[in-house]
């Protein structure tokens, strides 16, 4: 193969930075910590967002847009937000450059200074909740159900390509409400938005919970939270949905008059997932072969490579590649032919599973004589020779079994990497033995909580919607507890 | 009315700042130049970018997203580039904030100050090209095609709304090539895609043509741009398309060796619209009423209001109203039926009209009895009953008559506010008198174009691509011309 791959086995880290980068998704700027993010890995991040957009729209929510720029003192106004945010972050101070005048380029120009400082947003909510004091007067204008699709910059020390970078593309959610209920109701809703995306379009299996109070969303009273693992048994935080009470609206003085008449404050959400669910897909599903990706985020689903010694056959092969497309374009299915002349059909073999396009088709001119393709599978590896007669159902059904026995092979990974442990010396040799996520009882405390990270690094990544009520002893500290929480090392 | 605009004979500005508030498209934020779009304005410009985006893709490009964060030294690169875009422009200078030790809010940590300072994107050719400098080694890596849809930020001292903001939304095209010629036409291919879409899907008739060296972009060898007329009279330059020649190749050292092995710089090119066609649009087409919008971009193109008395008639009217926009809707047809009881149908008709709907459908008891529906156009402000049976081909066939409407309105308003002009008097006259565009003989220097715009504001909107060839004397030097050139007083 052109582009060789580390292991994944014998360093993951280092197979996960070589898949993003010779997969061609993304690599690193010039502009510390920013990345680019190439073609092929942006027709992923563009399918993710249609799907995801139509999900949002088709549960009453309307895109805006609002400034890329946070005045400071905004950051100020709701007191466990700024601890949370308003630190590490782009901050903009000038308004100008001029030339230098020893005539080296560029210099600030020193008189350009802004009154008040202006941040990148790291996340949106003081400037949208500053903008919703003028959008609410009564119950009638309630409620918002705004998203917006925008970049996003936090100054990351330690950075790694879609996982954590300063710049980042992402959508928030911001929902404006009359009641707790109806807050809380949509909190819940788009969790289940994001659970549905995650299983349904990214095959990857996600346990549904609320974040723990250390965990929690800078300024919420509640945070929801999916949480997938990838294959080295480390779990990724893969979207969150806020409960922000009515913290929001008291810090930017945003009210309503109620049917009687009478001021509340608005009740507010916010939720977001972001170019970081590139990275968990890549970690969840792929190979050391490369990419494998579902059909239904797949670039194109289908690339077919036509094997030829002379014109005469490609024109052939040619004449009958057309005819499948066609066929497979009618029933929705995104296809790529391949017939350049540049390489051969090895190297666009390799390139392709590379590439992880779920399914390949090779055509030569033995095939032609027989009516036969021959098909190959990304996720499973297997070449199977088929009549092209009924190829495009066959595709068809066979690219929703790739999708299924993608999800199959996650939940099934996940499932051997989910363990009960119910004393500390278990959970301790569980977390060293194969990692995963861990099933245990906790005290309910802070403090309990921040020791196990100290000791073993694990965190509490949910605490499960559906946890059963049992009674139990905290692993660390042996007090009461009434229920599992999930622990795991996570990204 | 329930918001009253002012109207657009008695003050045109001000007529364009009430309606794009009015109609709920976008307002200034707390951040001063910066616009929130709202919900209804972005759905409008959401409409555009699916089908710029389509014809992109049609046209082979690929979206890729590159870094908000351009480093200083960058702009120095290309020396036309530096004079024309790193000057008002928002600079990065630190990284972090801390608490005040005064206790009142938060500061600049003076301590996480920039090694070299970032400068949030007004265009972004110099880190394109700093990127692709990796990207190209051989013929055989070009072209490269990409686009990226992005926010950018250009230091405006005074803005208006979608017209002129210190950040705005753009796609801004970015391509490579092997040679001269290639590169040569993308630049027009791109500004035909661009005069496409402003003719078909925003009904508003262009003017194809390269702008004059005083006028260029910054770093291009040459520009082409798409003018369109406002109902004021004025110019407005609705999208560019730029030939970089090798200025950007040779800025960053980006070479590529061709099939005989040699090196050579890279061919470039650039182009981009942005929300500015938003302004465009509502200018174009909208009236003392409110927005008229073409229904190939209105986020909704027919409103249903029910007229009834109480419960019974109002579930009458609506199961009538369901079959109608099923069978709207099976023929792609966008409808919104707007049942809410907290509006007089009264309120909801000038509502709707201010947003510009193409087409409102009202029916109430008397409907019913009949099996008609009123139609009222947007366009024309014309009523008609019309038959139920039949209503969902009858309301397609209405809308691309609309559509068609609208364009040939503002097409006609234009040929009457074209003019030629033949000695410096008459262009005089005919810019105090109506203003539009005007055919002049231009002596082809920057000193008479630069005469001309300081003694009358108006200048050389573009050397139309169509222009004949035409012996005449320049209308203000008297030296000899070999073709009219398009003036106009421009936004």
């Amino acid at each position: 193969m052109a582009k060789e791959l580390t292991s994944k086995s014998e360093n993951y880290s280092q197979w996960y930075n070589d898949l993003v980068v010779k997969a061609d998704l993304a690599e690193n700027s010039a502009v510390r910590g920013c990345m680019v993010i190439k073609p092929y890995g942006y027709a992923i991040w563009e399918k993710m967002q249609a799907e995801l957009d139509r999900m949002f729209k088709e549960t009453g929510h309307v895109n805006a847009y609002f400034p890329l720029f946070i005045p400071k003192s905004f950051f100020s106004k709701e007191a466990a937000h700024v601890e949370g945010f308003a630190k590490e972050c782009a901050v903009v101070t000038h308004y100008r450059l001029k030339n230098d005048p020893d005539g080296k380029g560029v210099i600030v120009d020193p008189s350009a200074k802004l009154e008040e400082e202006l941040i990148v947003r790291p996340t949106s909510e003081t400037i949208i909740w500053n903008t919703y004091k003028n959008w609410i007067q009564s119950w009638r204008d309630l409620p918002i159900l705004c998203n917006q699709w925008a970049n996003v910059v936090r100054w990351e020390m330690r950075t790694r390509l879609f996982l954590r970078t300063a710049e980042f593309l992402w959508q928030e959610g911001h929902t404006a409400h009359a009641t707790k209920e109806e807050a809380l109701e949509e909190t819940f809703k788009m969790v289940n938005v994001y659970a549905d995306f995650a299983e349904n379009f990214m095959a990857m299996p996600v346990i549904k919970g609320h974040k723990s109070e250390n965990e929690r969303f800078a300024g919420a009273l509640d945070t929801l939270t999916i949480e997938a693992l990838m294959q080295d048994g480390k779990a990724l935080q893969s979207g969150t949905s806020h409960f922000l009470g009515q913290n929001f609206a008291k810090a930017f003085d945003v009210q309503f008059a109620n049917k009687e008449g009478k001021l509340e404050h608005v009740w507010a959400t916010s939720w977001g997932v972001s170019t970081r669910l590139m990275g968990a897909l890549v970690m969840a599903h792929s190979d050391d072969n490369g990419l494998v990706l579902p059909p239904k985020l797949a670039p194109f689903q289908v690339v077919i490579v036509p094997i030829y010694k002379n014109d005469e056959q490609l024109s052939a092969i040619s004449a009958k590649v057309d005819e499948i497309v066609g066929k497979l374009k009618a029933r929705g299915i995104s296809v790529k032919y391949d017939s350049s002349d540049a390489k051969k059909p090895g190297w666009k073999f390799a390139e392709y599973e590379l590439k992880g396009v779920p399914l390949r088709l090779a055509i030569g001119p033995r095939d032609l004589e027989n009516g036969t393709v021959e098909l190959a599978r990304r996720d499973l590896l297997t070449k199977e020779v088929v009549n092209i007669e009924g190829i495009d159902e066959y595709v068809e059904n066979l690219l929703e079994n790739i999708q299924q026995t993608i999800y199959k092979k996650a939940f099934d990974y996940r499932t051997e990497h989910t363990s009960k442990a119910d004393t500390w010396e278990e959970f301790k040799e569980i977390l060293a033995a194969k990692g995963g996520f861990i099933s245990a009882h906790w005290d309910g405390t802070s403090e309990t909580e921040q020791k196990i990270k100290e000791e073993t690094k694990a965190t509490i990544r949910c605490i499960p919607l559906d946890a059963e009520e049992e009674e139990g002893k905290c692993i660390y500290s042996g007090k009461p507890s009434n229920k599992r929480v999930i622990y795991a090392i996570a990204y």
